[in-house]
Formats: structure tokens, C-alpha cells, sequence
């Protein structure tokens, strides 16, 4: 897959150069740095599961997923940076934020440029589909952050629409470029889905009780942040109403490292990591269950193997 | 007109409200307060010239362009807050800025499924120019106001972009569900960029020497946020280096009432008052010769009405 990601990546910062300083400056800055590539990666793997391989149609799917994704992640940095300088934003900060904001922006915009190249509506609805997902699951839990109310109903739908909507979209987007037939887009949207929900909890888990070092960023960011997670969800509701608020006026506060150290062991004295280990699997084996659907190729057997690694890394 | 602009306005409303508490609550804020309504009138005027007249799809097509165009006010707003409690930002100011950002990108995502309904590319291809030039513009206008550099050409191409695009696309779209023939829209289009440069040139102007109770905000805004507009730009060409140097220089080190007189006066003694107003009127001119592609109704009257309209307006 290298030589074909090497294309995709190159496409990539390609698609949002556009000859004005102000732009390509940020481009440059944002293509210094790349995440795993999950979703770029899964785009291509569904096009080589179909006759046409990976076409050029196949690097532009993988640009849009990624572009998508990006865009996203900026947005957030919008939030985050203000978090970090609490109380004292300087006016560098300012102008980062009001720049993060506008070259979301413009990110969205070309991604809806490239969609439209493919002159093909099937993929237009599924950006459309996509994008409202995704704003819409970021909005929910912005929202809950603050209230605190959410149970297990509320988070597998908001991490559905905040990851696993996408996971989906790169997958059927690569499977349409591939030239697979509507009912085997169809399976692979299913894994996507599964996918991208085993990946989420995964990384909830991850921020709770994984390894600072390894992952590159201290744990329990999203305890800081007020975003109650699937093992904490389910620590709560193991535990009488009372004890649940006192945890949850805890976390309202804002916790610090001792408090985020006594929540994780109150999670794992109710089994909340092994509750969450257990719904994460389940999705993860739906997920490679739906590929049954696609012949048995070395390609299908790497989406399969993709299934084991999204739960079992540890970053 | 009022009929169907009360149509547009409850359609409007409807695209937006989801059913979800957190996306409503914010929806019933936005419909609170709305402007001048502008882009969707051009819309619905321009359908009107056609033999379709306002059919449901230029309902849908007013939807579209102001949703878009309050969506790009939405993460306005995200810099103006920040501005506004500069240094001392509260958690709720926090709060509004992270759901301003996530709300307007939930609108930008209604868009495209809005406009994706009509199950035509013309229409997604006229989406797709117009959020790129939006997005550009106000990536330009926000990294130019750091550096204040900037001449009229640039000014004239920023304001296309961030302005013109969407006059421009509005006719179109409105001539487009109307019936109209392709070298007709593309007329409309030439008139909605040129009333959209006119329009914001004069918008600009208000801003410098408008009447700050009837425009409902204190004039001088751009100053502070050191926006170069085109009667300084004017002023400045006219001015030796050193004394246009001066003025930036004060610009840059942030404004208040008495500096914002200085300077006005400045642009006064320059005549960049009066070159902007010949510029202004020169653009609205041209929307108006473009409308000679049409048959002369009493709707195409109502265009060059408008034309008139935007440059006499005091607010």
C-alpha cells in the first residue's frame, strides 16, 4: 500500500494548495504533521477489494475522508488552544483561533470541490449524510459535556455520528470507486460503522488507562474536559444515585491528577473497563462479521486484521 | 413578495430544527433576530423572471443562500466574541464559542443536503464556487488585517469573494429554478457579483462616516479590527510613504473614539469618501446594464431598484 499512499498523500496537500500565501502557509503547517491515516487507508483497502483497483478515483476518496477528518480536527483545535490558555489568551492566540475557524472552512469547501469532481450524487449523499452526522454528533457532545447527562443510548449514537459515520463513508466511498456492487458497498459500510465505533471506545479507554508515554499526551483529558465515556458511564450505573453524583460534582469542578486517579479506580472497582472491553469487542466482530458479505482475498482478510488492530493498540 | 418571503423564512427554520434539544435551542436563538433578508429576495426575485416563477425550489434555493450566509456569520461571531472579552474570556464565553464554531458547521452540513435535494449538479456546482470564495475571502480579509497590507485590487477581489460570490450565486440559483436560459442566469450572475461589490463597498463606507444609532452599532469597528476598507486604501494611495506609514502604524497599535475621528477626517481631506462612492456606484452601474439581457418586467425594475437601493441605504 505505500507507493498508493504516497500518492494519496501528495494529492492530498495538493488539493488545499492555492497559490495564496495565506493559505499555503497554513497548508504547509498542517502537512508537516499527519495522524495514522486510518481513514485514507480504508478507502483504498475497499477500492482494491473491487475490479477497478485503486484508481485515481480511489486517491480522490481517500483525500476527501481525510480532508473531512482534518477539518474536523481543526475545528476542535479551536476549542482546545482556548482551553490551554485559559484565563490569558494572548493575541497570537486570537488570530490562531480566528484562522483554525476560516481554514475549517475553506478545508470543507474543498472537500465538497473534489466530491463534486466524481460527478456522481451517490457520493455527494454520502459527504451530505456524512458531514450532518458528524456536526451533529461534536454539537451533542459539546452539549453534554456540560450537563453531564448522557447513559450508554446517548454515547453509541454520538460516537457513531462523531467517528463512526466517516469510518463508514471511507469505506462505501472506496468500495463505489473499486466498482463492488451496491449490496457488498453496503456490507462494507456496516464494517466501517462497527469499525468506527470499536475505535472510539478504544480510544475513550486509551485516555483513561493508557500509557501518557506512549500515547503522546497525558490521560484523562476527557475527564478534564467533562466527557463522560463509555467505562465510566457504566461504573455509574453500577453504583447507587448518590454515589453517581458525587462523582459527576467531582468531575463538574474540573479534576486534577489525584481526582483523575481516584475516578479511574472507581471505574475498575465496578468493572466499568471490562463492561467497555466486552461492548468494543462485540462491535469489533460485527464489523469483521459484516465482511463475510465480500469473497475471501488477502484484501478482506487485511480489513479483517485492521478489526483486531483497532482494539488492541496502545496509541 | 410577502407572501413567499414568509414561506422562505418557515422553510428556512425547518431545515434547521432536528428534533435534538441541543441543535433546537440554538436554532430558536438564531430565528430570534434575522437581517435584511437580502440574498434570499434576490433569489426569489430572480425566480420570479422566469415562466416557473417561485416554485418550491426557489424556496429552497432562498433557503440555501441564507443559510449559508448566516453561516459564515455564525463563525464571525466566533472572533467577534473573543474580541469582545478580550482577556478575560468566561467559561460560557468558552461555552458560545465552541458551539458557535460546531452550530455553523452543523448549517454548512444542511446546506449541501438542502442543496443536494435538487438532484442537480448545476446547483452543487454553483455551492461549491461559492463556499470557496467565501472561505477564501475571509481567510485573506482575517491574515491581511494582521499585516495591513493590502491595495484595491485586493480589496476588490477579497470583497468578491467574501461578498459578491454570494449575490452572484443567489441570482443564479433563483434564475436557475425560475427556468431561465443558461446565457440569462449567467446575466444575473453578473449582476449579483456586481451589486454584491457595490453593496459591501457601501457597507464599508457606513461603517466610517454612517450614523451609528440608526445603523443600531458604533461606526469605526473595521478600524479596531484593522480592516483596511476602500476609502483609507484610497486615502493612503494619495498620501506621501511616511504619512501613510504614520497612519498604519497608529492603526495597527488599536484605536479608539478620538484616533477613529483622526482618521476619518483623514480620508475626508484625501477624498477616499469620494473616489469610494464613484467606485460603488460604477459596480452598481454595471448590475444594472447586465439586467439588459433580460425582457423588460416589472420584476427586472425591481432588480434595478435594488441596484439603487444598496448604494443610498443608511443602514
Amino acid at each position: 500500500m505505500s507507493a498508493e499512499f504516497d500518492r494519496f498523500r501528495e494529492q492530498y496537500k495538493q488539493t488545499l494548495t492555492s497559490g495564496l500565501f495565506v493559505i499555503d502557509r497554513v497548508v504547509s503547517y498542517l502537512c508537516r504533521s499527519h495522524g495514522k491515516g486510518l481513514r485514507p487507508v480504508l478507502a483504498l483497502l475497499c477500492a482494491r477489494l473491487g475490479d477497478n483497483g485503486v484508481s485515481d478515483s480511489a486517491i480522490k476518496a481517500a483525500v476527501i475522508v481525510e480532508l473531512l477528518h482534518e477539518a474536523t480536527l481543526v475545528h476542535d483545535d479551536v476549542v482546545d488552544e482556548s482551553a490551554q490558555r485559559r484565563g490569558f489568551p494572548s493575541l497570537s492566540s486570537r488570530f490562531k483561533n480566528k484562522v483554525s475557524v476560516l481554514f475549517g472552512d475553506y478545508m470543507l469547501a474543498s472537500v465538497l470541490s473534489e466530491t463534486l469532481e466524481a460527478r456522481d450524487l451517490k457520493w455527494l449523499d454520502i459527504l451530505a449524510e456524512t458531514s450532518r452526522r458528524l456536526a451533529k454528533g461534536e454539537l451533542v457532545q459539546a452539549a453534554r459535556a456540560r450537563k453531564l447527562d448522557m447513559d450508554e443510548t446517548d454515547y453509541l449514537t454520538m460516537i457513531g455520528d462523531k467517528t463512526a459515520a466517516l469510518f463508514n463513508a471511507s469505506c462505501r466511498l472506496g468500495g463505489l470507486t473499486g466498482g463492488l456492487a451496491d449490496p457488498q458497498i453496503a456490507a462494507l459500510g456496516i464494517y466501517g460503522e462497527n469499525l468506527g465505533i470499536a475505535f472510539q471506545i478504544k480510544d475513550d479507554m486509551l485516555d483513561l488507562f493508557g500509557n501518557g508515554a506512549r500515547l503522546g499526551k497525558p490521560t484523562g483529558g476527557d475527564l478534564k474536559e467533562r466527557k463522560l465515556t463509555l467505562p465510566l458511564l457504566s461504573a455509574l450505573s453500577k453504583v447507587n444515585k448518590r454515589e453517581a453524583r458525587r462523582i459527576k460534582a467531582r468531575i463538574k469542578r474540573g479534576v486534577k491528577r489525584p481526582e483523575i486517579k481516584m475516578i479511574t479506580n472507581f471505574i475498575q472497582d465496578n468493572g466499568g473497563d471490562v463492561y467497555a472491553t466486552e461492548v468494543m469487542n462485540k462491535h469489533a466482530s460485527e464489523a469483521v462479521r459484516a465482511l463475510e458479505a465480500l469473497p475471501e482475498t488477502p484484501i478482506r482478510t487485511k480489513l479483517e486484521e485492521l478489526g483486531e488492530f483497532v482494539v488492541k493498540r496502545g496509541k
